[in-house]
Parts: structure tokens; sequence; C-alpha cells
């Protein structure tokens, strides 16, 4: 970084990361979005796609291939998974790269592979990747010229979870984590099942058992515990546009109490600006961190001795996708890590 | 009944399991409303009420105590919890009744003591109610003078479990019940937490570990596991009006899997109307039974090989109350049960 | 009709008016589907489409042509626009046709060409059809073999405008239409304007000025009266599935009173089963009528001494598609003219 | 003002104007939060009344006389109506004051009594006060130690109808207003009308001809056009939390075309940082100013030749209540007018 002002990227800036990428960035003092592409709208500006973003001071939207991401100081991915890595691993160095796809998140090649179903296609920069769920990889990201941003459920749920495996208080056999998410998670693609018709006034659960954000879960509550670790993820789909609820259920080790289970997740985030332990047995709400860039976490006792409940909330546009990769690239540039993070929630 | 048409009385009309009685009933061949009290509102007709009645040949509404209620054949009790003991233990005898508050659905005494905090007042008639899960209690249901009409968490979250747990086939100590309703469930009185500007567009968690329904829950699953059994469960509140959708974790015994259950689950429910169990790791919706009286239940494979996962879903205004509380005068009166309950799902 | 059960096709029937006949059609005691049509998912059941529908005793989907329609009683067409005049024009004789697009509406040839953008092709077929607004049509529809079924929006209009243009009421040069649609107006294809994401908390106008149903409607009030009438005709989307709101401004003629309109509205629909005017200045609401084929209509005075307001509300997908094209199907085959059209509104 | 960073107090603070305000000062380099007031929660902090707050550096609630509010630099009042008048007819001089109510909108104190029913307790205030829509009174509003903040509807359709109104472009007799708004407009009292229950999945209009907004707007349009005018307006209640949408129709005076109206807009508004004007025939959605100041217009010509639509959009928490407050502040206070209100739309 030579400059004062970052020059950033943005590769697919059409979906609503994108947009909530731009929407951030126009708060941030030191950072100018110099590129955006877009394979579908090339040419055009970015009103056309979204006309609230109208009247912004921002470049027109082209193709990949039409300028040099080089020249960049930060790109940010947001194409979809399986495009990313064929973009990013043709990228010249240079640029810090923060790629919200689900691209670099698994380390391990027979994972990547089992779990999308064919060979990663640029897998030199997925070893050397990091996987920036920041509070608990800040060192890392500081470093790697590749962060591999977290999916909006591992975030939600790992920022609970890993913790308390790395303090040894819950068991690693039994953990359920049933989550909840608003409509953008499914993207800005036109689908039947993501018409107002087909989501409004309704629920459903989806992916049972065999979501692929399951794996990446596992990834990151393995390296806290030590050893591999499988769980229950259950993801549902809620009529709201923006947030996740992460309810989580764990068995507690030996003699631990729930109340452990706070004090340990105090401790751990205490000082963090994102990251917010609630009182015990309070009750986080989605709407209480809309278009933040937080998670609020608490804690219940079982009605049963050895079980405990935790909550999370995050916005999974926010903390689940553009907020934490934003958060990273200050991280990654130096930059104070709140800046362009620092919008109240907007409720209601 | 000595009479075609039976002339029904609803307690408490006004609230919104008063509204949803007077919906189903305008389809029902063989009853016909000709008493409906309102304390707030006697003395008006119902339309004042709910705009949506208007039209409707009905009754006007009046106090309890300025109508004989002796002289009706059934009588359906809609009035809040801790008043409906106090009313129905001074009915007269004669009328059939079914009671839509959680005060006859507790058999112990103390267990209700425990959980609502005061002496039941109308213990004898606590104990002689039959608590009505129409599918899993038919014949005592048909003899009895005074049905406890199941709660709408307890009703979608029983359906699945009884048959499993009568079928020896999965764990007592680690059932795990993480539902979800919508905002219906919490009345029609004016609260801050029920405005649309605090329930729209967000999600939480609430009565962790101490939700009211859970002894209630407990109750049936011992009596179906023939031991005590303590549950975790874990309600939410999502920005929709009708539907409940249960996510039930369970532990297999021995040597069973998932499959077991469906097969289990199938052969138990084959030729109900009302409870529908889907194919095998189905995905079940519930704006798929809006304004119906069923229930749709799916089994999954967990993950993890010993666990699977239950999803049952209903209209928690229809099965979870005003519909199975109909269903139950149904069998009361030796009616055909589906009767004014063919209603189809209104989708979208 | 020399059968007792009317046989019902449905061509097109994996839209949201096909499933909505679907569902009233299950409680319609003389009429039942033999022939279920879909280009897209022939040779499949319909719940695969609709797994709200799963259950039913219902044909297997089939394309067009590969059935005979000219053996069905009755047929309705639930095809696009444009399509709708080459398969229809193509039927045999025989079967009465409910046409359910905006095909056979327009009378005049060069006024649909100068809305459609082409000539028709079927011209004959579209001179001899009546458009069906039932209650004011009842006689015409009676007679014929093709209906034109009214757009969601001409009839939430025409009901309260006609009545009153034909009693000499109201000016002819100012009418002024203000309406409010629900989402299912804009049919099951996935679009983006369509998704939850884009449509839920937020509100715009579209087709402002130029909107197809404009000439429709125009064809309608100018036929009441006696003289060409050009109107003003807003309509806007608003986050919610079903439902339409009109609300018309019109300037009173001479001494004209609003309680003039009222009497004439009254009038006019004495007895009328499904057009509903309610109470000189009421407010019906949208969700009054969910689920029904009912129009509510209520007259307000004006601020301004001269004017008035009208509203009108329907469910779109019932008295403004699906539940009047089966109101024209009993009438055309002499049923019971509210047989299947009896349920009462779902609320909330 | 002597000190760097002025002292606000706000009284009222648990409403949701009082939350916006806290939202959106948050922001403010220059403003400091120093004194809230709650009649009901006094002595709580705000978290317990809204728990999105929590975390913030911010004073207990207390009780209106409990401090010394002359000590203040600015007061912003979100009391009810009625009340206002009374706690800022009793303040003492010193501060500036900006008053969300209606009570100090309306000039003319017979007019107010007329409306309100009752005489204004504070008439020399009222006189005093400046109406502050403040892009068309920034030099009053400059000058004034009490501003009247206008109304939701109010500003939404003044925006777009003075400027043409002072151009003399259209017809004083015959504007019409079609408003669309959504829930918050009713405020944080439970009432069985602002339930989610009662609100999602439908539409109504309410207060037709006799809105209490309806004198505040024609006061300022009067006062644009010279003369006394009347206009039609009809408010409606929409399924979403924020946002109005007019729907303004007027007739052209003489030779006057819809693009004169967009021209004396578009130059009205040019350099607004808040008020823009869309390019001819633009269809502005709520959704795009969500939690910003801005107000978006467009213009459409009508189907009929002398007639033309306008449509204007707000959020009518931010520039509709609590935005325009905070920017009244600005302005009275000299500072950067857009200080605590760049914020960018949060969409979806």
């Amino acid at each position: 970084m030579t400059t004062n002002s970052a020059s950033v990227g943005i590769l697919g800036a059409t979906g609503y990361t994108g947009a909530e990428l731009l929407r951030l960035l126009a708060r941030h003092g030191s950072a100018r979005v110099t590129c955006m592409t877009s394979e579908r709208f090339a040419g055009q500006t970015i009103d056309r796609v979204f006309p609230h973003l109208a009247g912004r001071d921002l470049p027109t939207l082209s193709k990949i291939g039409e300028e040099d991401l080089g020249k960049l100081d930060v790109v940010f991915g947001c194409l979809p998974h399986g495009t990313s890595q064929e973009v990013i691993g043709a990228m010249p160095k240079g640029p810090k790269i923060v790629d919200l796809s689900a691209d670099f998140r698994l380390k391990d090649p027979i994972n990547y592979e089992r779990t999308y179903g064919k060979p990663h296609a640029a897998v030199e920069r997925q070893e050397a990747a990091v996987y920036g769920l920041t509070e608990l990889a800040r060192e890392a990201v500081k470093k790697t010229d590749l962060v591999a941003n977290p999916g909006c459920y591992p975030t939600t749920t790992q920022l609970p979870l890993r913790p308390l495996l790395e303090a040894g208080l819950i068991k690693h056999d039994s953990i359920i984590i049933d989550a909840k998410s608003g409509v953008t998670g499914a993207g800005r693609a036109p689908k039947e099942g993501s018409l107002h018709t087909e989501v409004s006034e309704g629920l459903h659960a989806y992916g049972v058992s065999t979501h692929r954000h399951t794996p990446e879960i596992e990834q990151g509550l393995s390296e806290s515990a030590g050893e591999p670790i499988a769980v229950t993820f259950t993801p549902h789909l809620v009529p709201m546009n923006r947030g996740i609820l992460s309810t989580t259920y764990v068995h507690l080790k030996g003699s631990v109490v729930a109340e452990d289970l706070q004090d340990a997740l105090e401790k751990r985030y205490q000082g963090e600006p994102f990251v917010k332990v609630l009182p015990f047995r309070s009750l986080p709400a989605t709407r209480h961190v809309r278009g933040t860039n937080r998670c609020l976490i608490a804690v219940h006792p079982g009605r049963l001795p050895d079980r405990a409940i935790l909550l999370s909330v995050t916005d999974n546009l926010v903390k689940g996708a553009s907020g934490q990769a934003l958060q990273n690239m200050n991280v990654m540039l130096d930059f104070p890590e709140a800046e362009g993070l620092k919008e109240e929630p907007l409720f209601p």
C-alpha cells in the first residue's frame, strides 16, 4: 500500500454481496472502488442493475479480462462457486484478494472434491488461502494475500462453538445446529423457490444432512477440537430478507455448567468490536443486527442438566458475507478494523 | 345427539381461535353456532370485531352467564388460561366441551401447579378430561364429555414422536425439538412484541428451556415411552401468520435406521385423513398446510449414523387449535371426522 | 350437459391460476378435473410442481395435443397471452371454454393489435367471445361457448364503476384509478422483480399510463357510459401475495352526492352472492376477502364537494381470476352459481 | 453554540422516531445525546426498550422535569401530539427545538382547533414556529429557535407539488394524492390494528377524506399557490415497516406538458443532497431509500393529454421524521447539512 486510498475491484458486482460491498465501501475512508465486473451487465452503469445505487461515483461495469486486475490493491471475489477459482487462479500476483465464494474455504482438496463433485482448479492457491473468520484468524489474515471469506452459516455457528471446543467444555460427538436464514442467502438468481409468492408466509427446512456448508463448519470445529468432528446441521428458509439465527444444542463435559460457557465466551470475545456475548439467557434477534457486522451470542442452560443451548445471530449479508470481507480487507491492509463497518442496526 | 344439527357455543369468540372455529363451522353440515360470548364486545355483532365475518348468520355476542350454556350440544372454550378452568368448572353438565386453553391438558395437578404457578381450580374435571390429540386418542375422545385440546407445539411435535417411542425405536434421553411458529400463536392481544414492526423481517427464540408447552409435550411422550421423558424444546417466532414447523433430532436405538422410523410412521398413520407421512427425505413446508387440518411429517437420516431428523408441519390455528377442536367435536358427536375440515391449502 | 359430473380440462395447469382452479374445484360437487396440461411438466403428477396438491385424485399432466379436448365439457385456458388464442383457435367445437388470458377480452381487433402489438390469431372467436364479468354479463355468459375471463384489475375496478356510469351519476372525463396488487398477479415465472428480496419491505408503481389492462377497463366503462371513456390507471406492486385494492376517484355530475352512489351500488348488487356493498364510509381490506370470490365495495365522500372515492377489494386469484372463471363455468353449465365458491376468508 | 459538540436532548426517546434519532446521531460528528426522557421507562437504560441500541454510550432515561433542559443546545420533541405543546410551551428559552409532533405545524390557530378538536395550549410559540420542510424553508429554519418538523405524508407530497404550484404549471382545484405508508407510521403503541397478524398479507385505506395530515398538506400547497387549495388525500396502510409512496394526480394548465414539470422539478432541486428528481418516467421504489434521508421524485405523462402523475418516495422514519429533524438541526446550528445523514440505502 503506497497510496492513501486503496483501489478496490469487485468481481461479480451485480449480486447481493457485491451491492452490499458497495454500500459499505461508501462509508470507508481509505478505499475507493475503481473496478466492477459483471459478465451480464458489462458496459452499463450500476444503477441499471441496482437503482438504489444511483448517484454514486462508481466505475462502469466491465467484463473480467477487460481491465488489469494486477494494478488494484484489493480484489473482492463475488463470483459463483466454481467460477471463482478459475478467475482467481488466473489472476496476476499483487492485489490482496478476499474471495466470498466457497471455493477456497475447504483446505483439504479431497474434502473439496467430495463436497463439490469435482477437483479444485487452483489447488495451490487453495492451500495457501487463509480461512478468514476474522476474530479467530486475525494474525493469519494479516499476512496472507488470499482470504477465503467464510460462509454465512459457518460464521454464525463457529463464532459461539469454537472457543468452547478450544476450552474443552463441550462434547464432540453431539453438536446439533439448527439454523434459520433469510432469503438473501439464496442470492439474486431468479428461481421459483425464491419468489415472494413461494417464500413469504411459510417456512421449510432444506439441505437436511447434506448442505454444503456442513463440511466447512466441521473443518473449523475440528481444528478447534483437535480431532475430527461431525455435526448435525439443518438449515431453514425464513420469510425475511436478512439475518441468520443459529440455535445450537451442546452436551456439556463432566462437571461443566452453562455458566462456564458464558464465561469462556465473554473472555474470548472481550473487546471485540463486532462479536458481543449478551447477558446469560438473553434472546438475540436477527433484526437487532440488521445492516451491521455484528454477531450476538447468548448462552442458555438446558432443561436437562448436562445440556446448553447457544443462540447466535448475524446479518448474513454483512458479518456473514460482505461485512466480514471488508473487515478482512481492513486487517490485510492494516486499516482500522471497523472502518466502513460502523453502521448502527436499522430497526425497525 | 337427538337433533339434526348440533347447537354450538363458543366461549371467547373474539380471539383468533374463535374466529377460526367460525370459519370452519361455516362449512360444517351438522353444526350451528347459537351462542358466542365475549366479555369485551358483548352486545355487538361479530363483524364489529372481525369484518371478514360480516354477512354470516351468527348470534350477537353475549357475556358468559347471560345465556344457558346447558342447553347447548357442544361448547368450545377459547378463553384465556386460568379463566377457562373457572368457567368450565362452573358449567352445568350436559354439553360436550372442547377446551382450547391449556387448563385441562396436564393430568397431574402437581405438574399443573408447578407449571402455571397456582393450584388448579377445577381438579375433578381436570382429572376426567381427555387429552385430545385425536389420532392418538380417538376412542377416549369418543367417550368423554371434556376434551383438553392440545397446544399447537405439542400437536406438531407429538404426532411424529409418539409412534416412534411406542415402537421403541428412539432413545429417551436425547430428544431435541427445535420449533418455529407464526405470529398467530401469540393471539390477538395487543403487545409490543406482536406488532408488525417488531416481528417482520426478523427472527428470535423465546422461552428457551422454560416454555409452558414443554411439560405438555413431555407428558405425552412419557406416556408413549412408558417412563418419564424430559426433552429439550426451543420455540422461535417466525415472521409469518400461520404455521408451525418442528425440527426434531433423535438418537436411534441399537440397529435402528432412519428408514425404520419412516416405516413405523407410515404404518401408524395409514388411512388417517389429516396426518400424512411424506416420502423419505421430503421437505414439508408450512405454506402447504395453510388453512387445513393437516399435519405433514418427513423423516431424514442424520449425517451421523445413529441419528435421524423429523420434520413436521401444521397450521397452528387449525390442526394446532380450532381444526383439531372441531375434529374432536366430530368424534364426540359421532359425525364424520372430516366434516367441516375439507379445505384445501390456500397457496400461495 | 347430459352427465352428472362435468369433465373439466385445465390448459396450463401449473401456474397460480391453474393451481387456484384445482383448489376451488376440489369443493365443487358437479365437476371433475379429467385433463391437465403443462408443456414443461408433461408426464409428471401435479404434486411435483405444487406439493400442496399432493394426495388429490388428479390426472397426470399431459401436453396439449396429447388428449382429445373435444370430449371435455369445459376447458379452462390458463395459458400465457398470445399462446391462448392459438390453442383455443384450434380447438374443436363442443366444450365450453373459459379463457383466463387477455386474448379474448378486447372486442375490437384494432384495439387488440394496438395494445398487444400484433394482429389477433383467432379473430372470429374473439368476436364471439363474451366478456365474463359475471354480475354484469350473466345472461350473455349463459348462452356463449367462450368466455373471456376478465383481468384482476379490470374486475376490481369495473364492478364499482360501471353501475355508476350506467346510472349517469359520475363524469366521464376524470376517472382516476389508483390500484394496488399483490405479487401473485405477476404469475409464477421466475423474474428478478418477483423475488422475495426485491418485493418485500417495499412498494412501487409500474406501467404508469401504459398498463395493458387500461384498454380493457376502458372498453367496459365505455360500454356502460355509452361513449368512449379514457381513464387514468396506475397499478402498484404491494408486498403481499393475494389481493387487489382499487382506490377510484370520481367527479360527481350536477347535484349528485356520494350517498347517491351508495344507493345506486346497493341497488345494483342487492342479492348478489359475491359482490357486497359495505356501509357508507367503510374501509374494506384485501385480507378480508382472502381466498374468496368476493368483491367488497365502499363509497366515501370527497373532501371537495363534487367528488367521491370508491374503494374495492378482491382476491386477485379468485374473483380476479380462477374464482370468477369457475363462477362463469357454473353459469354456462347451469350449476348453482356459488358452487365451489363458498369458502370463507382465511384471516389472519 | 460555544462548545465543539452540541448537547442534544430527546424528549420521548422510546418511540420509533426517538430510536431513529439515536441511530442517526451515532454517526454525527458534532452532536452528543446527553438527555433522553421517557415517562414510562425513566430510570432504565435504553437497551431495555430497544435491545438493538445496547452498547451505546447513552444517558439513562429520565422523566421530563428531572433534568434542566435549558442547558441543552438542541431538544428534539418526540412526544405525542397534544403533550408536545404543553412541554415545549413550558420549556426555558435557550435550546433550539425541533418538534416532531403535529403540534406546531398548523400556523392558523383556528385551523389547528378545527383539526385537533381543542384550542392550542402554546399559541405564541405556534405562531413563531417555522415549518421545517428543509429544502423549501432553509433560510427560515436557520433563524428560528423552534422548527415544526413536517409529517411523513406532508413531506413526501409537498416536495414534488410545491415547486409546480410556485411555477404555475398545474391546476389548483384537482390535485389528488393517493399515498401509501409502511407500518412504522403508526408508531410503537400496541394496537390491534398494528399487529403483524392484522397488517401483513393485506392492504386497506384509512382516514379517507379525513386524515389529519390533509390540512397540513393544504397549508403548504396554498402558500405555494398563493391561494387556498383543497386536495383529495387518501392514505393506505401497506404491509412493510418503512416507506411512503405518494402517487399524485395533477391537471396541467393551458399548454403545459409533463416534460415541463420534469424541468421545473429538476431545476428546483438541482444540487440538493437529499431530493433527487429521477429521469422522466422512472419508477421509484420505497425500498431504494430505506434508511436514508432521500426523497426520490419521478414525473409521468398521463394517458389523457392534460394530466400528469407524480411519484415520490421517502423513508417515513428518516426524511419523513427523524432524518429531516436532524437535517433541520444541522441547518439551525450551522453544521454541514448532511452530517449524520450519509447512510446508503439498505437494500435488500
